[in-house]
């Protein structure tokens, strides 16, 4: 590898606000790692946090196939002979092959923060290091606060660099640990240290300025060898340097490698198990691997891509295993709209009548507030319609909905009525929910469960809400977006109406449909 | 101001994946912008949307005290004389101060894109320009894809930007469009630039390879003087330059002035405020303004912290109008909590025992999804309910909503039924609405007017919906933000719940209420 990636996902990344790992948590999460094939896992601080040392534990059962695993500490309590420090017997008893050791740099925290004096706080790197060595580990020397040491006190910033190469690091380091540095203070710095001391150099950035992906690669393009950061960006603050959005860009533009030929292309796919993991979404808008990261909206681009792929994109989405989407909107046009038929029937065509009707058709319905684009499946309903090729599977005939308060005692705030039709037969069923739209999406999967028993497996991901004109307030048309899944796929429906429990029933109802006409084209019917 | 500010939210911002604004929501956010004290508000293309001329129709009646309004559109059709293109018509009929025209600069757009010779592209642009500046507007010429352009044939990029300074553009900026630019590039394309034609040269960045705010920062530094972006960072894809993001670098760390002294400590409220009437919410994680900003949560960190602010922070939170949080411990917030409650009584300050009740109340309500940051109302409530300066002024006793499909022959879709006690009287009222909560607000209305006649004067000029938690689909909390007038003044009120009915229920109540106590202190009593 050109660059050795080492992911802090596990240790950085936990620091982030609502970031939370179980010990089988960060199993699975080391696993993603090492299919995507990252140098280094940093896994934990087992001197600080008991729940680490079990993972530690735990690690030697997990298969990597190429990632190596570390574990992070301080350097030795002052005062202290490194023997003796237990915070460093804790890091030894990890057992990993690596250890990563940070110190001070930055003469502030020395006085401030660790409040000793100039000449200890460099016999603790020394001393930590070179005690580290002689057990056997490699010593990753992370230079905490560096370029802010470096603008405050160069030559302390420089000297305490130097006490970690002469005792053995195997690598430094240079941490941005505030997020505060700009691509210009980093690479004056990056040079000095270079110049100074040779061997193997790394960056730790983090994003406060929103500058650690430009500082990571200026380190790069600088001479750095070795890069931490978190798959997805999580850390402190504002996050650590996202890797997802980083190697694509050292990869597909500087040409240098960090991962196993082919793993770029399933980058996309473990960032968001990483996140998933965690339990929290990554940005739609995160560079390369976020769910709108190729999205072309403006009638402009929509026409451009479809003429030329590069005209709106830097790279190819397929490059980092992610998609494009060419969203339906008042500001896209009729190529959009064929690319999209063309799915469902090959022959479709820009110049097709059925691509200008449903143009016009779109036009009209977003006139009132329909939005397709977040809604594949009402669209998808919506162009089977204009072909002709939809056949209604049930029909909504009558539904109430009643919202009380206060509660009449043992029955919910809202209760549903709904009553079907399929083909010849009636149905009625009922249900309690919060709310009155949760009670009548029970309701109506109730009574449709008795033909079609394949939706007992569906389930609603998710329910947006948008007003669209708030001009007449509560009187305004709301729209509903569902997310569906039944387990094995997820898609996407729309409703509009003045009324939300209306809005919901329309989205609800294609929701339901859109199911069955899968099903039903699957097992060839 | 050393650098001049372009915010395209309206534009570039609207052309961003779930970005949908009515023309009341631009009129709001060109509202804020000016509040900030950006130059230039980029607010549409007319030529191609036609609720954007609306807009333009109505911008003369907002009251702006710095920013100037500018429309934006592309050079002329190819063959056809600029006075005789029907977009250049529309452009001008936006009847705007400045006008931004953009052109093409990379041969690959022009050839297949565009498909026209080199010559008439270069034509388009210098006849725009000359057209629009003869009609006396201020032109700022956008060089589309001009980092791409330059990097594929750095002469015929170079004559497209000649054609548009020789023609009298005022601006000339530089677009990374697809974002693929890297700092490096960017910072020798544009020294060419300004060495060849001088003036004023601005920059336009995407965020596909993260480094948007890299790339205009380094675009400063070599002397950039015009920056383009939008507040929250919305744009197509993965967005644009987020001013928000940018500003605080500009002023605080280069010492360059982008808006007039004091706004910067506004930029944090009004960047959440623009993102609000989007309805979407800004990144936790972004940088200055993102809730997670200035959070705290590793034990050595907090400790840092306490000990000296520097030591894990690179500005204070303060000048960004953001604020500190410290998890695990509730030293956060009061100061402000404090800041508020002084308004209604002096007395109040950070350390007085109604702070830290407050404090915690509003900890366990955000937990529970409440958010005060666009209800200033139902705060001011709160406050006062917990100074015991609050007497009810009525409450709701019961209330049924009911909503039947299909509708009743003259009975509409919806119609509710409510019962209020005002002192120890008890009145009834009913009303049938468009949607279960605009029933329920006209009986709620209805049945409080007997008692407070001044309350027909109000009416809700906003209704907004938001799922707090997606996952629990349809059962999810949802919250409910409204917004009231009564001809005079307006006000925004809150309400939580697992039920939209009782959410909306608890906004309306706070509304209600909000007016009543307004009317009695302005009457002495």
């Amino acid at each position: 590898m050109d660059i050795e990636i080492l992911d802090t996902t596990l240790r950085d990344g936990a620091q982030g606000e609502g970031i939370v790992f179980s010990v089988r948590d960060k199993l699975a999460v080391a696993q993603a790692l090492d299919e995507l094939g990252v140098a280094w896992i940093e896994a934990g601080n087992p001197g600080s946090n008991p729940k680490d040392l079990e993972f530690f534990r735990l690690a030697s059962s997990l298969r990597l196939n190429i990632a190596k695993i570390c574990a992070f500490g301080s350097t030795r309590k002052k005062g202290v002979k490194a023997a003796d420090d237990s915070q460093l017997r804790s890091l030894l008893d990890a057992e990993t092959e690596g250890v990563v050791i940070f110190g001070k740099s930055w003469d502030l925290h020395v006085s401030e923060v660790l409040r000793v004096d100039f000449e200890e706080n460099i016999a603790m790197i020394a001393e930590t290091i070179a005690f580290m060595k002689a057990q056997g580990r490699t010593v990753i020397y992370d230079a905490e606060h560096f370029f802010d040491g470096y603008a405050s006190n160069s030559d302390y910033a420089l000297s305490t660099v130097k006490a970690a190469t002469e005792t053995g690091a195997d690598r430094i380091v240079l941490c941005d640990t505030n997020g505060g540095a700009f691509p210009d203070a980093v690479s004056a710095a990056l040079k000095a240290v270079r110049q100074e001391f040779g061997g193997v150099v790394g960056i730790h950035a983090h994003n406060d300025s929103g500058l650690a992906l430009a500082n990571t690669i200026t380190a790069v393009q600088a001479g750095c060898t070795h890069v931490q950061g978190t798959l997805a960006g999580f850390g402190e603050r504002c996050g650590n340097t996202a890797l997802a959005a980083l190697i694509p860009s050292i990869e597909l533009k500087l040409k240098l490698r960090c991962l196993p030929e082919g793993n770029l292309a399933r980058i996309s796919q473990l960032t968001r198990r990483v996140a998933e993991i965690a339990n929290v979404a990554i940005n739609d808008d995160m560079p390369y691997v976020g769910a709108h990261a190729f999205s072309h909206k403006g009638g402009m681009h929509t026409d451009g891509i479809l003429k030329d792929k590069r005209s709106f994109e830097h790279i190819a989405p397929e490059a980092v295993g992610n998609d494009r989407h060419i969203l339906m909107s008042e500001i896209g046009g009729r190529s959009a709209i064929a690319e999209r038929a063309k799915k469902i029937d090959a022959a479709i065509t820009k110049d097709h009548p059925v691509t200008a009707a449903l143009a016009e058709k779109i036009k009209n319905l977003e006139a009132e507030g329909w939005a397709f684009e977040g809604a594949d499946a009402s669209f998808e309903i919506l162009i089977r319609r204009e072909l002709g090729l939809y056949k209604p599977l049930f029909s909504i005939e009558a539904y109430r909905v009643m919202s009380e308060h206060p509660a009449v005692e043992a029955i919910a705030c809202s209760h549903a009525w709904v009553k079907v039709l399929v083909e010849d037969k009636y149905e009625v069923a009922a249900a309690e929910g919060d709310g009155p739209v949760n009670a009548l999406d029970g309701a109506l999967r109730r009574a449709l469960t008795r033909f079609y028993p394949s939706l007992a497996a569906v389930r609603l991901e998710d329910y947006k809400v948008r007003v669209i004109d708030g001009k007449e307030a509560t009187a305004a048309r709301v729209r509903v977006l569902i997310e569906s899944t039944d387990g094995q796929r997820s898609w996407n429906t729309v409703g509009v109406s003045a009324d939300i429990i209306d809005a919901s029933r329309a989205a609800l109802a294609d929701s339901i449909e859109y199911k069955l006409i899968g099903d039903i084209e699957r097992n060839g019917e």
